[in-house]
């Protein structure tokens, strides 16, 4: 088992996370904007100076191939750079530069492969300038919407589109969608949650990704006077608002396994001390690994929503506003993963993904995987954001050897 | 028994409604604005023609008392012209107004009575423009308070106080608070709550006024992903709220009789769709006509709260932003109202007000109650405020024969 360099790595880490630095030691590079613009160009130096092959495809996904003689389909490894408005250091950079870092210690020690390696770093994975999020590497599992994507306008000046953004900054490419082929994908990623840390594993082994309903409900009662209406004579909104929020925290903790469930947005109106709330809006985040629980995750919701109209005298509206199936990830690539962590030494566990990553497009493509590393207190899409460099060492080590394995070292 | 003329009293009803008439058939007459100075205008007009003395307190209280050789403390009836910035044409108008027709009748009947009557128009009752609310009655009940009340700033214009705005609108008068005499008290009232029109009944007698407690809380938990953090590793402050509003529902339902509980005021932050809570401010409003019952409802909540602290590891500030303890009113008063209403043959039924009220301020100075008519659909505060004429004469028959009762009717 052989290590790469994480002062080389780290330096990268920091080098890069200087462009659209803000304060508290944060970052802002939304897609397509200059700071993306320039991420983009200090990657292809890097990649350059690597020895790489360059090309962008028509989404703007930048791809640097190993050079080789083969003609099999190269290891793909990498992930985005592209971050929240209030993002951290880590999120999406860790994996592309990890994976430049994996092809530099090949090069250092003169390995010879099988198979070309080849670094991918995706556009718009935030999905915060543009929906949707994941948009470089869902153009590539589905080709046939690049128009769409491209026509997609930005959220801070709708006379802008990706297509528009794209070539703007230099990044409208020339290869076709159709053209990626791909032996494995590998995402090295900060967890983003609070598990490895809580139970003091260096390395997690992504089995699935979470499914995602997102349901947005407008609940229509009546204001009243708080002293003169009765308990009994009520249409109380808010009382519905949290029933509801009480309710799917009560049915995730009974259906337990990767089941979460959240009510992030709650606004009363007239949000007033003494006025019964006439109106709510409010969301529901149901999550789960496994389809059909997140089926009946929604059924339950939906069930309850009913008897509260009935029992409240309320009216509720019901919209879905994002839907994705849950992803599996590919069981030869968990194993290796888990194999290769037990062979480095690591401490680690399978987990699933709570949040959306480019790798769950890539497994409709080919066998996929992601590695996970601890997040500091479970925090991401936040300046605070942090990992330790002994834990992206191992992130990295990982994703080095299951590399090696892949692409067949053979010297 | 003796009628009130109910198309006269309509005919005032309609006048006044026109002095700060909004949109929709509301009023705005906030108190000791233009609007306010025009109502009592067009007030002190009327009490003129109806031949009474007139004079103006400390506070701005308006009174008209009727010609009398005695010097037998006066029935005083009564309420306030001032209204919310939404009102409608019925909240404290029918009660000056009604108290004006019932002088009108005695008038136009030529009855001699053993005691003077005396009409008062309070200041302020509503509370919008100047906090506190019942500001003129409460400074009759507390005359020591006076210079804190007339120092009172404006919300609208902290350069404003009450005692400027009542100078500038010619209503600061010259009578002591400490002169106030009253052998009686009676307010007649919209319900402004649904239980009148729901039991069909036309005449509510009020026995007693809740007593009202108002708290805050502010809810600290942690912002968290809502995908990848575990439900049993949340602290998520939108939750703790939402238990909070299920508990006082729950808790008001049990105990019964006159327990309300209202969350009026929910605020989430951020208010991300997939974003744990992390802050929430929160109201919570109790009333009980039973100070024990009302200190009992306090607890349980104040235990509830303390019980998330534990279990949901939030902290939770809390902070009381309103007390009043419950006021009873006059077992005699209320016997005599409802021996009146049945001799009318109007259906009643004792009840209690939800609402502040002028009345439970003069209920510390003499024998005092309200008389209540039904208010459509419970609604008040509102320019949809209505209450049919057929109800406003009942209730005001009952004022007029309850003041010849009390005023010793001798002819």
């Amino acid at each position: 088992m052989i290590s790469i360099n994480v002062e080389r790595l780290m330096k990268r880490m920091m080098d890069m996370s200087q462009i659209g630095a803000i304060d508290g030691g944060g970052v802002c590079r939304l897609a397509l904007t200059d700071e993306d613009q320039q991420s983009r160009e200090l990657f292809k130096v890097w990649m350059q100076e690597a020895g790489l092959e360059i090309t962008i495809d028509e989404i703007g996904n930048m791809f640097g191939r190993t050079p080789h003689a083969s003609s099999l389909d190269p290891i793909v490894i990498g992930s985005h750079l592209d971050t929240v408005g209030t993002g951290g250091k880590y999120d999406g950079s860790l994996g592309v530069l990890a994976a430049l870092e994996v092809i530099d210690t090949i090069k250092d020690r003169g390995l010879t492969l099988e198979r070309p390696i080849m670094l991918a770093n995706f556009t718009n994975e935030e999905g915060v300038r543009f929906v949707p999020d994941m948009m470089g590497s869902f153009a590539l599992k589905q080709p046939e919407v690049l128009q769409s994507l491209l026509d997609a306008k930005a959220m801070d000046d709708n006379s802008k589109t990706v297509g528009s953004e794209l070539s703007r900054i230099g990044y409208k490419g020339a290869q076709k969608l159709e053209h990626f082929k791909a032996h494995a994908f590998i995402e090295l990623h900060i967890e983003q949650g609070p598990i490895l840390e809580h139970e003091k594993q260096q390395i997690g082994i992504v089995e699935k990704v979470q499914g995602i309903s997102w349901t947005e409900l407008i609940i229509n009662g009546v204001a009243n006077h708080a002293g003169t209406t009765p308990m009994s004579m009520r249409k109380d909104a808010g009382f519905v608002a949290s029933s509801i929020n009480y309710f799917v925290r009560k049915m995730a903790l009974e259906m337990g396994d990767s089941q979460v469930a959240t009510v992030g947005i709650t606004e009363f109106e007239p949000n007033l001390i003494n006025v019964v709330p006439q109106r709510v809006r409010m969301t529901v985040d149901l999550r789960n690994t496994d389809e059909t629980k997140l089926v009946e995750a929604e059924e339950r919701l939906l069930q309850y929503v009913n008897e509260l109209i009935h029992s409240e005298g309320v009216s509720i509206e019901s919209k879905r506003l994002v839907r994705f199936q849950p992803v599996d990830f590919d069981p030869q690539m968990i194993l290796l993963g888990e194999t290769v962590a037990n062979e480095l030494g690591y401490s680690n566990r399978r987990m699933y993904s709570g949040a959306g990553h480019d790798a769950q497009m890539m497994a409709a493509l080919c066998p996929s995987t992601m590695i996970f590393i601890p997040s500091k207190d479970g925090i991401s899409h936040n300046v605070n954001e942090y990992s330790t460099p002994e834990d992206i060492e191992a992130g990295a080590n990982v994703l080095l050897n299951m590399v090696l394995q892949l692409a067949g070292h053979v010297n």
